[in-house]
């Protein structure tokens, strides 16, 4: 563990000791205080234990040896800080005792609050607040928290005494027991304690301050914060630090309160005031949303100098971090104090707003705010969204699992959604929860929604894999698949037929169709939009950091096209040429018959036609298409990969098939043609066609393809050159495991190449080089790069064959389950996975490089055009990434990101 | 290029300038040359010129601008010590200009003989040797190789003019051509040179040459040399050497002739005289087979002075060489003359029976000894055998394709084949060729013939896999697939249900039915044969050489076994444990109901049955088989394999299961539990399904099912404890891509494993391990070791996935082509692919062992018992290989021959 090298001599630090870039060893919240501390904000004093002591702790069962003097120590200070003692009769210092992880990890792990309450001091508290209530409520707190996080004893215990104290005063809510009633209940809340765990509630003060932070360091270990360190790749062996802080309390009187506060308007990155205050409660109750909460100007009214100091600070927290921040504050009688802050969540249009605003300020430069934006921001900003300005009916809001926003006709089924889709219509899928059944339904459906299952069920993470509008867990919703019915809590009733509309980025569910618009940025991107016209903020600050985004990257950015309306859209959207042409789309349609003929010819079932005529007449038909792809991109590189899969997925299905036979024998009818495609699938068929006869194998066994191929590509080089134009066609083998395959491959279309060159007059010495989509091709790249003048990284497949899953096959069987197990942090399919197909990778680049240096590199699969696998390629040293036309700004922004953090220090998740 | 590091200061070597161990420098007959001259023995002297002369011929198109000065130098000294002068008229030198490369490529590149003989000097070597005829055939033989090597003259050219000679002299056979007649096809075969190639035949003998040697050259990259290199997996830069040799003649008169010699009987290593004389007579004559040879022990009737010398040169070579040699000698008047000599092939029975006969002899040995023979010679020694005493009626020789000994009824086409022996006939499939469709026929067949194809043909490649016996190739066979009827060259007519009896080992084919004899080897490990009765010295060899062998070698070996007769087989054979248990095996037959619920309650189609008693009626049946394995293995590891294939491969196959449902509704039949099966497989069908739902997959998504298996693990190993057995099984999870699947599968294991040992009080600390079949486990094996005990290397998995195809669909679809293009020298199924998939095992080795140096290693892929894969293991420093039981011996044998190779320089392909 590295963090051992690390180790420092102490294990305690006073907030004005720390530091806030110590988050290693403070914690987020703890690093955060200290820098508060340290600028002279108004912070409660308090000390940290360190990620250290932790780790120590849960290493070996027991704190370090000098942990206790070194707490009794700060203790002290912090006593005579305060002047007063931990748990003092008369008048007790109280302390809250609060985690704090490096990676924030909301909810996961344990606070306890009010410690140094016990049946003494309670009194002390009582008059030195003047209210008994208050301290007998604290020190219920106490007992309850520490009951529960501490000694383990069920919180259902503790609420039900509570339940049967309402009742027996009579009254609906907590707020509404008086002190003599919350008495009662400390004395119930301590005989549980006793009866459940066969001791009494530690009265000693220190005893309590000491277990509930044995509970704070175990707290790590709970099942469900290893299962979320799973799911968000934490590593489980940081630990957390402990926040000890001196309690301060907004739930005193009317002039005491608590609130939180933005320094900008973090929906839409607007200036200004922004936040909640609630007078005379304490944080819980926010959260609890017991009362309405007040904007937060309303506190100009209420207290004036604590308003205007709390601007104050917000300014200075701004210039601090030069962010916007949140803040969570609270005010005891007048007096202001700082619980917390950090650099706060934004949306996504907030995020480009701010970060060209801050420019504009002079707080940051143009580098540094493209660090502040994502390339998921991006894509987000990309989705067409529902009109906000329209009526719309709000059913119920879900979980937001795959963006978009859908509208279409409410079914039931997997099958119903296949017929409506078939007839035409637009259908929303509603399920309880979705499983492998319902893929075809999911394929036919224009969006998902699911009333139970998060962000890791089936339905999340199989529509996330289609880029299918999903909304799911909308546990306010009742299901009933049966009579086509969905009951929302509010009671309105959705019956099979009814319009629905999903946001997929919100989670919003709306009765009736609501009017889509097209988002403003997509539209800029798709040159829809004039800058100046448009005069939309947003549109400007994404045209802005964009183009700063284009001067800094390194990475060059292709898209992945089949067809000119795609090369033109996407060298819209800033595409420097194509990194991947799939030839065997161009069969598709009304061509299949011609490649049909070809496999009948190959398999040797047609005998009377002529393979070579067959692929012949294919030859005019792929020419004209990459006449018209190189038109598209003239001047620019386009990488047309031969053709890839196995011949029978051009052949109709061989249980269809087998099944019509079947039937047709039974009914004595002839299907000659059906007879001879069924006869032609079994002998081509495959186990497992991905790891069958595909790629670079078919060229090699099925004479004449490639050649027909490469020809096609020729003589449209050749028709483009004449025509004036500047082609630049890259010939790309796929599947290549071996170097013979490849020079085999090369040889072949070298000979036409040279055929048709010398016919021609016209020079063709294209670049041929080879996919990487094989683990062997990754680990034999060093003798590839002898015969390849560019790799292109297949991440998807190099993903299936690493793995060993194909896609298809795994998405919606168990990478819901493995998601919510934590296997995965994220699909491998969305995101590259570093530690095994990134490796490989890695491999072949330096390993290429090394025998070839001017080897071209670059991905073609879909990780192209995914934040952090671009990230990725940019630090393997790839020159491009290739992605499809709709992903491609989205690259260009992270490239340049990846470059800028390359050069900075800054750690971020 | 590491053989430009070694650059020499000279590019010819006279032969006593020479040494054997130089072979990269003068290739392997050069060097062999070398020795004999320098250990003093009559070789005609010569000289030879350097691989790297080659190169750089092949590399610059020119020879070293040294090369000629060198050469003349040479030349001179050959001239001197000859007394005569190449070409000179009246008495000519000639020489013979041979190629020689590092590896022998028989047939594969060129040899020019008599250069030297022009119009002038034949009629010196006429009166030398005292015959016109003599002399103008040899002019005529320089002319023909000279043209068609040198020049590129097609060869039917000459023959034809010879045709037209023989014609015209009519004369049957070149020899009773006289010297006028020879003198006449001079000429004709100067025309054809003249006419094809615009230029008279070089008359100046240095000419003669220097073009020889760069014909010698260039034909290292003749298409064959290079397609056979790609296949021999020769590296193609090496280059050939050039040996330039006076030439001898032993067709002067009846006290010359020629022969070969072998120091020991090379079929069965028995020492004595080996070999053929033939009087009178040339090498190119005794290989064209126009007389019948003498044996060479008549030599001594004819020559005894000769035969003295040639058997103390045979004794010098055996002591120099210390092993059997194979000689070429010519005798020209009375002069004995050594052309050639190298250590010889042998039989798999000789080379065991020469290893320990030398060893006896004090010549070599134990250590040496093994370095002789090899796992593959082991393995020829253990298949069955026909009887060779009985008579037999040999109908033709093929290609001895893939060994063993098939006797059965011949059938023509493959639904004749499966057939037949639904119907319990034992068939021999017999084809012109196969293809993919006679799979199935090939399966059923006990051997598989064909009249075409040769070693890499799709029979070849197909049966090797199946393990079946094939003799491909056997071209006198006329085979007529419509009829049911082959036909021999000698007439012999064989009729569909006639007997056959094939010899995969030896590529003979008999009319009838030859009794199969188990080979005496097999049955000696079997421990059918005691030693002292067999009284048969070939077991005697194979008995010691094993004893010294399982002496030396460090690798344990398993076996993979299923049932405890294979596990009490494997050990009689020396398995030292079970390296690989499929429990899923256990699965079939009867149980098949079994797991069918389980599948069918899993999947939610049989609700009413209750999926866990499903499980629990298996887990008795398991534990039983578990406490077979334990006994038969007692003492010794028992790996086991948690359950691993997709479960609908324990279901009907979809298509069948389709057209029976489709068949029923035609005919309004209702079929209950074929639709319940239909409606599972289509909803657990994948369309990879080794890239599916399968391995750890499975165990970590239906519940309870690894549980199931360990609990059985559990309870057989209590079961075998308490009955005082020493259990010691290893519990091992497949499928493994990432450490989270071990961790969550282990922890499951150790919860069973701890609830077990504490109701029964027996210790259970079982170790837990992983396979390593996927790239990405290899990949991530460091992190792997932390959580795994041990690794075995799923070899057969991890090479479909790092080449990306399986097994089942390009064995029998391309692998033919791959290896006739020499794309692989051999499947890397037979025996590893040491740059892919041996990379990932060396990193995953290594890595793993970093963090975890306790970590045992091994491998359970069929490579387990692949000589030269066993080669590999040992040098990546694996614990143990497991194989099937009848290769425990062969991995044995390999693993003690790879310590010693390890500790010597001797190379060796």
């Amino acid at each position: 563990m590295t963090t051992s090298a690390q180790r420092h001599n102490r294990f305690i630090y006073a907030f004005a000791e720390g530091h806030r870039e110590w988050k290693d060893l403070l914690g987020g919240k703890g690093a955060n205080l200290a820098e508060m501390t340290n600028i002279g904000l108004p912070v409660p004093p308090g000390f940290t234990i360190t990620t250290e002591a932790c780790r120590h702790y849960l290493e070996t069962g027991h704190e370090p040896p000098q942990l206790w003097d070194e707490l009794v120590e700060h203790l002290t200070a912090l006593e005579s800080r305060m002047h007063k003692r931990l748990g003092q009769a008369d008048d007790p210092l109280l302390v809250s005792v609060r985690s704090g992880a490096k990676f924030s990890m909301p909810g996961m792990m344990e606070t306890v609050l009010n410690v140094g309450l016990n049946d003494e001091s309670v009194h002390g508290l009582a008059m030195r607040s003047g209210s008994e209530r208050f301290a007998f409520d604290s020190y219920r707190r106490l007992l309850q928290m520490f009951g529960k996080t501490v000694l383990h004893v069920e919180g259902s215990l503790f609420d039900a005494a509570m339940a049967d104290a309402k009742r027996r005063a009579d009254v609906s809510h907590d707020l509404s027991l008086d002190a003599e009633h919350l008495a009662r209940l400390v004395d119930e809340y301590k005989d549980i304690i006793t009866q459940r765990t066969g001791q009494e509630f530690p009265q000693d003060p220190t005893t309590q301050l000491r277990m509930a932070i044995h509970a704070v360091f175990e707290s790590w270990n709970s099942p469900r914060a290893d299962s979320y360190r799973r799911q968000e790749r934490i590593p489980s062996e940081l630990g957390t630090a402990v926040n000890v802080c001196a309690m301060v309390f907004g739930n005193l009187d009317a002039d005491s309160g608590t609130g939180v506060a933005f320094t900008r308007d973090p929906a839409t990155g607007a200036r200004g005031v922004y936040g909640d205050y609630l007078p005379n409660a304490q944080g819980e109750d926010v959260v609890a949303g017991i009362r309405n909460t007040l904007p937060l100007n309303d506190l100009e009214r209420i207290d004036e100098r604590c308003y205007g100091e709390l601007l104050a600070i917000m300014e200075t927290l701004e210039s601090q971090y030069r962010d916007l921040c949140d803040i969570e504050f609270t005010i005891e009688r007048g007096k202001l104090w700082m619980l917390q802050t950090r650099v706060g969540k934004r949306t996504a249009a907030a995020a480009f707003r701010i970060a060209t605003q801050l420019v504009d300020e002079g707080v940051i430069d143009l580098d540094e705010a493209i660090t502040r934006v994502t390339g998921t921001h991006l894509a987000q900003l990309m989705f067409p969204r529902f009109e906000s300005s329209e009526e719309r009916q709000r059913l119920t809001t879900g979980i937001a699992a795959s963006p978009g926003a859908a509208v279409g006709k409410a079914v039931f089924s997997s099958t119903q959604a296949v017929q409506c889709a078939a007839n035409g219509d637009d259908v929303i899928l509603v399920r309880r929860e979705t499983n492998p059944d319902d893929l075809d339904g999911m394929l036919a459906a224009r969006g998902v929604l699911t009333s139970r299952g998060g962000k890791t069920s089936h339905a999340a993470v199989v529509a996330r894999g289609m880029g299918k509008t999903c909304v799911c867990g909308a546990d306010e919703l009742t299901v009933d698949e049966s009579s086509g019915q969905l009951t929302a809590k509010n009671g309105v009733v959705v019956n099979e037929g009814d319009t629905l509309s999903l946001d997929g980025s919100t989670g919003e569910v709306f009765v009736g169709t609501v009017p889509v618009a097209p988002s403003p940025v997509a539209r800029y991107f798709a040159g829809e939009l004039d800058l100046n016209e448009a005069n939309d903020d947003l549109v400007t600050a994404v045209h802005r950091l964009m183009r700063h985004a284009d001067h800094r990257r390194r990475l060059r950015v292709r898209t992945n096209a089949d067809t000119p309306e795609d090369a033109v859209r996407a060298r819209r959207m800033g595409a420097e040429g194509i990194g991947l042409c799939r030839t065997e789309h161009m069969f598709l349609g009304e061509r299949r018959k011609a490649i049909e003929d070809v496999i009948l010819t190959s398999v040797g079932i047609n005998e009377t036609a002529d393979q070579e005529a067959a692929l012949e007449s294919l030859a005019p038909l792929q020419e004209a298409d990459f006449v018209a792809l190189l038109t598209a991109m003239d001047g620019l590189p386009v990488t047309i990969r031969l053709i890839d899969p196995p011949l029978h997925e051009f052949l109709p299905d061989l249980t269809e098939l087998a099944v019509h036979v079947a039937i047709a024998d039974e009914r004595g009818e002839e299907l000659t043609h059906t007879r001879q495609l069924l006869t032609a699938v079994r002998r081509l068929h495959e186990r497992n066609p991905m790891l069958g006869l595909r790629g670079v194998r078919l060229g090699l066994v099925v004479p004449g393809l490639f050649a027909m191929q490469v020809r096609a590509i020729a003589e449209a080089t050749v028709q483009r050159a004449k025509a004036g134009g500047d082609p630049r066609p890259e010939i790309m083998i796929p599947l290549v495991g071996a170097v013979q395959e490849l020079e085999l491959a090369k040889d072949q279309a070298r000979a036409v190449l040279a055929e048709v060159s010398e016919r021609t007059g016209v020079p063709l010495d294209l670049p041929v080089g080879t996919m990487i989509e094989l683990p062997r091709a990754a680990l034999t790249a060093g003798e590839l790069a002898h015969a390849a003048e560019f790799f292109s990284f297949g991440t998807n497949d190099l993903t299936q064959t690493t793995w060993g899953f194909s896609r298809d096959d795994v998405e919606g069987s168990f990478f819901s389950a493995y998601l919510e197990k934590g296997v995965f942090g994220v699909s491998p399919f969305e995101s590259i996975d570093a530690a095994g197909v990134g490796r490989l990778v890695r491999l072949a680049a330096d390993e290429g490089r090394a025998q070839r240096p001017t080897l071209k590199l670059g991905v073609c699969g879909e990780h192209g055009g995914d934040p952090d696998s671009v990230q990725f390629f940019e630090h393997a040293g790839l020159d491009y990434v290739s992605c499809s036309p709709f992903r491609v700004p989205v690259a260009r922004l992270e490239a340049a990101r990846a470059v800028i953090r390359n050069g900075t220090v800054g750690e971020d998740r």
